[in-house]
């Protein structure tokens, strides 16, 4: 019962790899590689591809890490900033497939150190800083995780169907995922 | 060439059973079933579980037996309109496995005999009646097939992310999923 947070946190983390293994690996380059065009601040959106750099990007130097600090020195020691572009960088000449893998082996990695801590209720309670959002707890980043998982899966579903926008003619009317 | 837009459709259409098996299958009841509240309407919004039967009264009503209309009787017959919530009455009773396996076995077979139509560029073109969107196309009704998934697997990672709209504490402001 105390961990029955933590339960359903691994439930949602632990399917995410295979999720997003099921939904891209092979698809056409048209999928792996769509965007939704430039931002009006001139950025680039991110594709399926970019977003897969971001979730590796986020198990090497985000969630765990940050549990880490939180357990280990609590609000004295504010994480390191995240860096939101790491995987234009990280991500260069590798392939979508490599991706996937490296993703799911880092995931698997993390999720086995985090049962091996066997955090308790009042570790979940620990406090730590996040640099920009001041004092954050275990409890709320372990769930940011899940939900952040989530919202790209969210993100990648977006990006594809609205490839298809035009192509949908009048039946966009009923698909609110081509509504801005 | 000519079959690269099939190709393209199909390659998300076989992909989604796969998806929502890796992302849903064997979760806690908490994320099976959690949903939006009640819209303003008064009308439930729709959790995981329910989201499924809604793809499986698809592949039976919707996509397929419109494909076949449109080919067989163009214009001249409008579409049987589809029920929205018949999966409240047809998924009764059944578990989210038996709804996952249901909705794979008809993908597959859908997808099976839409490869063996052999479509060709000029039936694709052809015009049905929506019965209430006009004349729409063989094309635009495989678009929206596909997208139909897509957002149906964007509305599922959003429910689910938005169970931890409050869990996630102050990092809300950086997750748009949570932003209304």
């Amino acid at each position: 019962m105390a961990n029955s947070f933590l339960d359903e946190c691994t439930a949602v983390l632990s399917r995410t790899p295979a999720t997003l293994d099921a939904l891209l690996r092979g698809l056409p380059d048209v999928w792996i590689h769509a965007d939704e065009g430039k931002l009006p601040s001139g950025d680039a959106t991110w594709s399926p591809y970019v977003v897969m750099g971001h979730l590796i990007h986020g198990e090497q130097t985000d969630w765990m890490p940050r549990l880490a600090i939180i357990l280990e020195h609590g609000e004295k020691l504010p994480f390191t900033p995240f860096d939101r572009l790491a995987q234009f960088r990280d991500s260069k000449g590798k392939t979508l497939s490599q991706l996937l893998d490296e993703f799911a082996s880092l995931r698997r990695e993390n999720l086995a150190k985090l049962a091996a801590m066997n955090l308790q209720p009042e570790q979940l309670n620990s406090r730590g800083t996040h640099p920009a959002l001041g004092p954050v707890t275990a409890r709320q980043l372990l769930s940011t995780w899940t939900a952040h998982d989530l919202g790209h899966i969210l993100q990648i579903s977006r990006v594809m169907a609205r490839r298809y926008r035009d192509a949908v003619g009048p039946w966009a009317e009923y698909l609110s995922v081509m509504h801005p």
